[in-house]
């Protein structure tokens, strides 16, 4: 008999919340991948076409953590008609010495959207001029939400324009952000308007083509793209990975495969073996950040397991600390 | 919130047993994957030489089957020096139409050992001589024990040896067998006779070097090799591939990676782009299994996750029945 520890979503709500501690463990993580002798394979991925069905298994091990998670996140895109989310899934946090599961983090998908978040906050963190006010978000579902909440956990955000293809969603979102971070924002319809004036520009779309133009992009602002995680996204126009005067992966290995960078690649402008700044190697000192005012830099986003096992193990040590949970024997 | 179903290993044990159903679920796995569509990405493999672990992620979505199964295989080799199984894992079924998590299968590998023996059983019914009576078994630990199960259901075996590295576990193991099965059971410490006079020979070991020589087998032989589920494993002598009649791979994309045909590709003795029968064509009867008494006939098996959604699935229909199980809201 083994004993696990199953934590629900309400309980990981309780425990784990959008703060400075979960950017500070993912930041950790990203300056893990760059400077030890991380495991990370590559994504499994399964596509159930008839159902728009698609799932992702992540995993990531890091020397001195002594846990690993193992990520499940489905995406079902019908799934609203019948009036369920689309993404949900879970992790499986187990032991890097035994391999036993430890714990069951039951989150549909809460921790991902934390940790997304937080990577948007640590790139922007790196990235973004520091005195970087005005943010234009691009979307308005949960991530749009998360990422301007988590920019302003580390930069002096006042305002902030929403664009999103449905512009009921991005008024509805603009006011729920009004109301839940007390600053100025609002709705923007013209996408290049809610570009224009923007110190930082975040995309959380799904989009298959460029809502991006390089027209947009003025100097000395920053971009995050993390809508794209699969070979067919792309938020940003190619010829912007070119201009910026400094492009940020996530992970090469997965940019180049999924990412921005890999459109850009597609379309000729970056060598497919162009060498690539991580947003790790920038944590950890290895690599420098902005380097002017007038910069254009952008992070490209896909999504990592490091990030994964840092977020699952936070949450199961504060599980620990709390007492929270349930305690199952198999 | 949503629900999902908690099995434990000791409801899992319950409902799921090595018999016939289990072997015919099996089978039907198998014919799947020769005549559907079935999505079967490649296994994510995560390697932890520190602690000497290994954990494989393995899926299959089968049309027709309304949920897959996404497996978490660890394997941990100094775990027995703590006092705990190497093996171990769990199981996770989700809807194929919406992705939500319908059950966790807690089984600690349970579900994997019958699937994996099931598939043993399967490979003798088709390949094996109908007459097959004798058995050798190579290993000692649990697949030895439940391969000679598994072969006892399809074939009318009355006799069997047991060939371990360490004569003592090869005694025990027989002993245990000989109670259990209620038939001949003995240890045979030299490999090449307890090889010679069986019909049907199964390898069960971590072996990485070949345990069967081609000096050991004879006409009318049936072998199955399921020990190899990485590159580095290795039990049959990679000229008995050659001079097999009939080679059967469970997934010849696997076993051209993993497999026991990986090693006689690197040998040069089989090409890597030959033709290879899969066990599900002649399941669905697309091509021949044994054809004549004096055929030699090879198995190669490295787990495939079409077994793993058709136990799973198999799990979750007779605990609905069987009102089995926690409900848990997340």
């Amino acid at each position: 008999m083994r004993s696990m520890t199953i934590l629900t979503e309400a309980e990981l709500r309780q425990i784990v919340k959008l703060d400075l501690d979960a950017v500070a463990c993912v930041e950790n993580a990203f300056r893990a991948l760059a400077t030890q002798k991380v495991a990370m394979p590559p994504i499994l991925r399964l596509d159930i076409p008839e159902h728009r069905g698609e799932v992702d298994v992540k995993t990531a091990y890091v020397p001195g953590i002594d846990g690993f998670a193992i990520k499940i996140s489905p995406g079902f895109f019908d799934n609203p008609k019948l009036g369920l989310p689309s993404t949900n899934g879970l992790m499986v946090l187990l032991s890097a010495k035994t391999g036993l599961t430890e714990a069951l983090l039951l989150d549909n998908g809460y921790l991902t959207d934390i940790r997304t978040a937080a990577a948007g906050a640590v790139a922007a963190k790196h990235l973004a001029r520091e005195d970087a006010s005005v943010a234009a978000i691009f979307g308005a579902g949960m991530q749009a939400k998360l990422q301007l909440e988590a920019l302003k956990l580390v930069r002096p955000i006042t305002q902030a324009r929403i664009w999103a293809r449905d512009p009921a969603s991005a008024e509805r979102t603009a006011g729920e952000l009004r109301e839940h971070l007390g600053i100025e924002v609002r709705a923007e319809p013209d996408a290049a308007s809610a570009a224009a004036a923007a110190d930082v520009i975040v995309t959380t779309t799904p989009a298959t083509e460029p809502l991006i133009h390089a027209g947009f992009v003025c100097a000395g602002q920053h971009i995050t793209a993390m809508g794209s995680d699969a070979e067919h996204k792309n938020e940003i126009a190619p010829a912007i990975i070119r201009m910026a005067d400094l492009y940020v992966a996530d992970s090469a290995v997965q940019t180049r495969r999924l990412g921005e960078l890999h459109h850009a690649i597609d379309a000729g402008l970056v060598a497919a073996d162009a060498a690539v700044t991580e947003l790790g190697q920038i944590v950890a000192g290895l690599r420098p950040g902005r380097r002017a005012a007038s910069d254009i830099t952008l992070a490209d986003l896909t999504g990592t397991g490091v990030q994964d096992t840092a977020i699952a193990t936070l949450a199961r040590d504060r599980a620990r600390t709390a007492g929270a949970g349930t305690l199952l024997e198999s």
